[in-house]
């Protein structure tokens, strides 16, 4: 990590500045007492905001009027429920989706066009209102509410997935939060991948677009895996401008060093997520370098990074290397043969083609560690891509042929 | 099934007229008595042949070789070993196929462009030939060898895989047999499903090439889900000519029996592959209908098919159905909500996109059958897609994680 950016593993989406956040259980889960369902998160003044939203052609009305509202330019606020998708409900979805988030709206003395909306959880039921109508007002939003937001838009994540990262910016202290939930091997279960940023760093607009859209791609996107989008698919990022910068521009001199600090924010949260996945712990990197292009070497990375097989091996410390080379076969993106060189923490296992006799043990025990990195060198140019992925277990298996029932 | 086809469940490779097989044990594969892993087909007479292989990048030199003696037109047999994969083993792989080749066309009495070769099994290690040398003599070829080389081709299968059908061709009876291997979850583990099929029918070459390659794209293609090709899937087919009809062309007003005849072969064979994956014996269907193009039916019955979530839900009979609504959106091929029915084995879940009460009991009792039917009906054109799929189960992620190790 940078050494000019502190990591703050306690820090919330209300560490920056001109952020609050609250939550509260209205009976849309199953109860325990740290169980949280409906959440709201707001910058107390305007804000820039930019969005990134699922492509699967199912989407849940809370991302069709989410996606509506950001064009407008003036949300400042979202409100998110878990345990019921809002998806596949008919136009009941779109009344239920208006209508949960005018009453936050009226919570939080804010107008309509500022607040949007986000939903994880089943598919195919609709919003419970009277438990939203009445638990709603419960929200109490603080500047130290952030934990508690991090916990309403949990499904069967274990532990809520919060941290901050902060940076000097011309003599101000900038602060960028973020929380996240996920769930399923990331082959997402409870429909949702879920991930909210909040800086107080001064961002111009249309580089925060840019800006988030790429870090996004380089981070959730080669978590969420195989293009396997759920409905609700969502990540916006709130920018408050309370730390005083100019507003950051691609031109920047600051920029490079804030895209940095954003990058290692989301790629922490998405480890977390991987690690929190439906009956992992453990997590892997398939890092590849040296590709033609950087298309190919993100085809690649996510080829093995989601094979079921590589999964399966990580489990079980297997240094079953043909796995690797296969999925990175065929996924799509360019490579020879002859000139493809593999290493599992470092080991050389296979060198321009030729498999190298590796010392099994000592191979073993380094896919015991609770990162194992897979290093693909292709030979043929510049470009890299990494991606990561999770153990594939028993639980999970057990956990997701019995969710419903 | 076409009343006039007749389905023989004892059928073989060599239930066609002019076709011999035959194998062995050689030591490649833990030996049980009746483990075999190295085995030949041949067709007494010249022949017209069809194959069809992996796109996979890396690819084992038993494919690079046996892609370029098809391309010579005098293929008429095929040796075949299980254990190894002869794959990622540099130019040792292309030295050891070759000799393999010759030592089978010598023991046949072929000529050397006259024979391929199939390999499966683990990736990464050299063949070991002098096993093969020692074991290959010991293939007897007879007519009655079919079930002996169906054995052949197995590694994690449980049990071997044939069939073949028969029909009447301008009075002459026409036979067409195969046998099939496949393993994982068909996401393959030992890297390779292998097919063949055999037919006494005369078939022009050409129109033997696009059935074979139609064929093999609505069947084994759909089951091979997610473009997860291994590094040595092969599906071959040979013509011997021996029922004496005039060789069949696309204008042949037979042609379309005889389609049919190997289109219900291998969807049998199809579906016996995914039965048999590891883990499983519950095996589901993602039927596609009025989608706007073919392509979009294909890619939606795909996503459904390989979904992890769908696959797991079938494993505990839970009509879990959001899950299959949310892959077929993602799945790459067009279709519009509110359009969108879904039936579970004929019973209304959804209907143009509003979710209906169904009896969840009724539902879960259906979802017990052997053979589970998801149609999703898209309201859009004609167009239709099936593919097939198989569920996830525990002991899948036990047999991964422990397979080298």
């Amino acid at each position: 990590m940078d050494a000019n950016i502190d990591f703050l593993p306690d820090g919330t989406v209300t560490s920056p500045a001109g952020f609050s956040a609250g939550a509260t259980y209205s009976g849309m889960k199953s109860y325990t007492e740290d169980k949280r369902d409906l959440g709201i998160l707001l910058s107390e003044t305007p804000c820039v905001t930019a969005g990134v939203f699922t492509t699967n052609l199912i989407k849940s009305p809370s991302v069709i009027v989410s996606q509506q509202l950001m064009q407008g330019g003036k949300v400042r606020a979202v409100v998110v429920n878990s345990g019921v998708a809002n998806t596949s409900v008919g136009e009941q979805g779109f009344t239920d989706a208006q209508e949960t988030m005018l009453l936050a709206a009226e919570h939080t003395g804010i107008g309509p066009e500022e607040i949007c909306m986000c939903s994880t959880g089943l598919i195919g039921g609709e919003l419970p209102m009277a438990l939203i109508r009445s638990g709603l007002p419960n929200i109490g939003l603080s500047p130290e509410g952030g934990d508690e937001f991090a916990r309403a838009i949990l499904t069967t994540d274990r532990r809520p997935k919060s941290a901050a990262v902060r940076l000097q910016i011309e003599g101000n202290t900038v602060t960028i939060g973020g929380c996240i939930k996920g769930s399923g091997m990331i082959h997402p279960n409870m429909a949702t991948m879920l991930a909210f940023i909040t800086t107080d760093a001064a961002v111009e607009k249309d580089y925060l677009s840019a800006l988030f859209k790429e870090v996004a791609s380089e981070t959730f996107n080669m978590t969420s895996i195989d293009g396997d989008e759920s409905t609700n698919d969502t990540a916006l990022m709130f920018a408050s401008g309370r730390s005083g910068n100019r507003p950051l521009l691609a031109t920047s001199p600051e920029a490079l060093r804030f895209r940095t600090a954003l990058m290692e924010l989301c790629v922490f949260l998405s480890k977390e997520m991987l690690r929190d996945a439906e009956g992992a712990s453990k997590i892997f990197a398939a890092q590849i370098e040296g590709a033609k292009t950087k298309e190919d070497a993100r085809k690649i990375a996510r080829a093995v990074a989601s094979s079921m097989l590589v999964k399966s091996a990580v489990h079980g410390n297997d240094p079953n290397w043909g796995r690797i080379i296969a999925a990175a076969g065929r996924g799509g993106g360019y490579l020879e043969e002859s000139k493809v060189s593999l290493y599992i923490n470092g080991v050389t296992i296979m060198e321009k083609g030729q498999p190298i006799p590796f010392h099994r043990e000592s191979v073993i025990v380094l896919m015991q560690n609770p990162e194992v990195l897979f290093t693909l060198q292709l030979h043929l140019g510049d470009a890299t891509a990494t991606a990561w992925g999770c153990e594939l277990t028993e639980e999970y298996v057990t956990f997701n042929s019995a969710y419903t029932t």
